[in-house]
This record gives C-alpha cells, sequence and structure tokens, in this order.
C-alpha cells in the first residue's frame, strides 16, 4: 500500500432495493467506513442508496468517481437478474462487458465443471480488464474498474474480502478521534463548544451528539484531526470548561 | 391525508458526519422507509448521507427536492454549532431565516422563560415561513420547507414524531411484497427467476437474497407490485417450478 501525505476520500454506493425499501437493515456502511478510516486513513465523504436500475447507477457511478478518490460499490454482483453492477460498471465507463479470464477459472474451479451453469458463469463477466478482488469466503470475486472497487451486498461475505482491496488503495492521513461523554445537555454547552470549533475550525473538527444512559441523558462531544496534539489541545480546552461548569464526564 | 391514485416519492437525506465517519450506525434509513411504503404508499428511491457543511446540504436539498416528491432530512436541527440543517435548508431555498413565532412559543412555554438559554433558542429557529412537524418527545419541533420534511437524528425522538408527518404527504399507491423464502442456491433458479421477471417486468419486481438460516444456505425472493392479483399470479409462477426442482419452502 503506498502513502500519501494529504487527505484521500472515497464514496460508499449500495445499490439494492431490499436496502431502500427497509427490508434489510445496512450493515455494510458503517463496516466499509471504519475500516477506511482506521486501516488505510480514507474518510467516507458521501454514501448514497440507490435501486437496482441500470441507469441510475450508471450515472451515480459516472458522478461519484469523478467527485471522489474511490468509490465502493456494495451489492448486484450475484448470478440473479436483478444483479447488474457489473453490466452498468461496463457501460458507465464503456468498457468491454464479458467474462473476465481469470474470474471465470476460478469460479470453474470452485464449482467444478459439471456445476458451473450459466447463473454461475454470470458472476465471471464484468469489465474484462477489471482488476480482482479476491473471495475468501465464496469464490465469486468482487473488482476494481478505475477508481470503483465493487464488493457483494452480504455483510459476511463483503467483511471477507476487504483486506484485499487494500493493496489498490493509497493511504492518506489517518483521521484520529478523541471522544467526552458528558452528563449534561447540549444546550448547556452548546456556547462554548462553538467558540471552541471556531477557534480550532482549521485543525479539528467537533461533533456534538445526545445520548441516553443509566437513566440520564449526555452529550457526547467528538473531535476528528489528522493532528493528535491538536486533538489533545481541543480537548483540553473543552475539559476545562466542564470543569468550571461542574459537569460530570462519563469514564468508559 | 389526501389520496392520489399514483405511485409517489421520496428521497431520504441523512446529515450527519458520525453516521458518514461509521461512529454512530444508522437507524432511521430504514424506519423511515418502512412506515413511508407501509403507513402512505410511498417509496423510497434514493438516500444520501452527506456530512454537516453548508454548501453540500444545500446542494444536496434542491437536488433531492426537485427530482421526488418529498425530501425527509434527518440530523442537525439541535442546538450546537454543528446543526446546520434549518438554516442551510432556508439559503437552499432563499427563504428568511429567524424564529419561528410558534416553534419559539412552544420550547419557551416547555422549558420555562428563565431556562430559555440561546443553544435552546436556536432549536425555533428555521425558515420562518416552514410548518411545524410536532415533537412530542422533547418538543422541539422539525418543519416542513417546501416539499422537505426535516426531522431529528435521534432514532426515539424521530421515531415519536414520525406520525405528525402524515398530514403534510399526499397518499401513494402502496407497493405491497410477497416472500418467498427457498433452500437453495440462487444460481440454481436466476435463470427461471429472469424469465418470470421479464414476463411481469411492467407489474413486478423480482429481488433475490441470499440467506443463511438453521446452518444452510437459502434465498428469499421477494416481490413488490402496487397489485395484489399480479403478485400472487406471479408467486404462483415461481412456486411451480420450485415443485418441478423439488426445493423446499421454507415456513416463516
Amino acid at each position: 500500500m503506498k502513502k500519501k501525505n494529504k487527505k484521500v476520500n472515497a464514496a460508499i454506493l449500495i445499490i439494492g432495493n431490499e436496502i431502500l425499501s427497509g427490508r434489510t437493515q445496512d450493515k455494510n456502511i458503517a463496516f466499509i467506513s471504519n475500516w477506511l478510516n482506521s486501516k488505510c486513513g480514507i474518510s467516507v465523504q458521501e454514501v448514497r442508496i440507490i435501486p437496482d436500475v441500470e441507469k441510475i447507477i450508471i450515472s451515480n457511478v459516472k458522478n461519484l468517481s469523478k467527485k471522489f478518490n474511490y468509490v465502493f460499490t456494495t451489492g448486484g454482483i450475484g448470478p440473479t437478474h436483478d444483479d447488474i453492477t457489473a453490466k452498468s460498471i461496463a457501460r458507465a465507463f464503456k468498457l468491454k462487458y464479458g467474462f473476465h479470464n481469470e474470474a471465470y477459472k476460478i469460479l470453474e474451479s470452485y464449482y467444478g465443471r459439471k456445476k458451473f451453469n450459466d447463473g454461475r458463469k454470470k458472476m465471471a463477466k464484468m469489465p474484462i480488464t477489471s482488476k480482482l478482488i479476491y473471495n475468501p469466503s465464496s469464490a465469486a470475486p468482487g473488482f476494481m474498474t478505475k477508481n470503483v472497487l465493487s464488493l457483494p451486498g452480504v455483510p459476511s461475505i463483503l467483511n471477507s474480502m476487504i483486506e484485499n482491496c487494500k493493496k489498490f488503495l493509497v493511504k492518506g492521513l489517518k483521521v484520529h478521534s478523541k471522544t467526552l461523554n458528558l452528563f449534561t445537555v447540549e444546550s448547556n454547552i452548546s456556547k462554548k463548544l462553538g467558540e471552541i470549533q471556531n477557534k480550532y475550525k482549521k485543525y479539528v473538527d467537533i461533533g456534538s451528539y445526545p445520548f441516553f444512559r443509566l437513566g440520564k441523558i449526555g452529550v457526547s462531544v467528538v473531535f476528528r484531526s489528522t493532528s493528535k496534539p491538536k486533538l489533545n489541545q481541543v480537548s483540553k480546552a473543552l475539559i476545562k470548561i466542564v470543569k468550571e461548569k461542574k459537569i460530570k464526564i462519563l469514564k468508559v
């Protein structure tokens, strides 16, 4: 994995009617985003969930591919009629769609020649110049086309493949984070927090999220920065205010 | 709630760095989408998750507001500096941003005049011509601006408010669904399923999703249609094939 001394970003494109309809609770967004940030120093800047419709997939792939360093797609690479991600990506980039030699060999050897039926063969079809993302759990590979990495929708299979994406990615600066859990309400600290954010806006992003724990209301204040020293500086500034206001900090 | 004898659609715009970074697992997408479909006959056609950045919120609100009948935003309407949804929506539609008379009164009476500090007052600021979405659990209202309905990000509060959106929505045709859980692999039925989808593509959407249950691999085939008779017709066509192939159906 090459290293870059600057920020690298990505988008996630979830392809699937089952997520849009609410039938299935998505688990891939948080997993991919956490993995990209912690392992690759890449931060996800946009997520879209779209239906299994070719022209919608094409326009979103083109748009996100231009806007971000990498795009991760999930879903739509199986053997059934609603699996149209590979074909749509080929059309988006005007690349030849057909059997990928290596993918064909992997699948043929996995299923054995007799059981390698048309549905299974379909999983070897993709832009023929794609690079493969190997699949240790069920053989059918993902693939990288330009800056777009396509993974399956089933979380357990996706999780098993994610490390195989690493070699295709340029590593960016890791975003560190620090959280202070305070037993107070947001409106009690919002003014001071705004002032701190304003002072350090070049280096640190501050988010504030209400929580309910042990029957009490609280606020999680999350600091994010590529610089650890700045992170400590800003959290100290908040701790000073918290002490002045006699707010209890929840130790976790 | 008025009724319309055609399809009505919506988009969901999740505003929040905490979801993008993977720190927080989103629960609002599935909840809103299920509620819209089952209670209002409205189907969600696109979801986006974006950071708390004004110009990004503005461009997404404008874009989705044009493309869909309704847009639901979640997050960014609390009292802290990173809560910029209301201001961004006012700018997107070039509307005056300031204290909303009724929202101000609601919050003042909820907190009492003495405890109604600046942070809390901020929650009464929005496009001043917005319609309020009442909040039975923590007072601070959501609001509807043009076709955009803005709700908070905390799932328990959002859930308590969702019924109050109903009066602003035109009801569409409900999409019914039917699921067949089959103990087989996708590639065993993909060809026949494709033929059925092709024959009924005007009326029914068919999705196919692998599952793992009781130590076995299976496929959930989901049919969706605004017509119940068509739904039954298509599922019968699949059951016929399933019987021919001696595939076991999982009763749930």
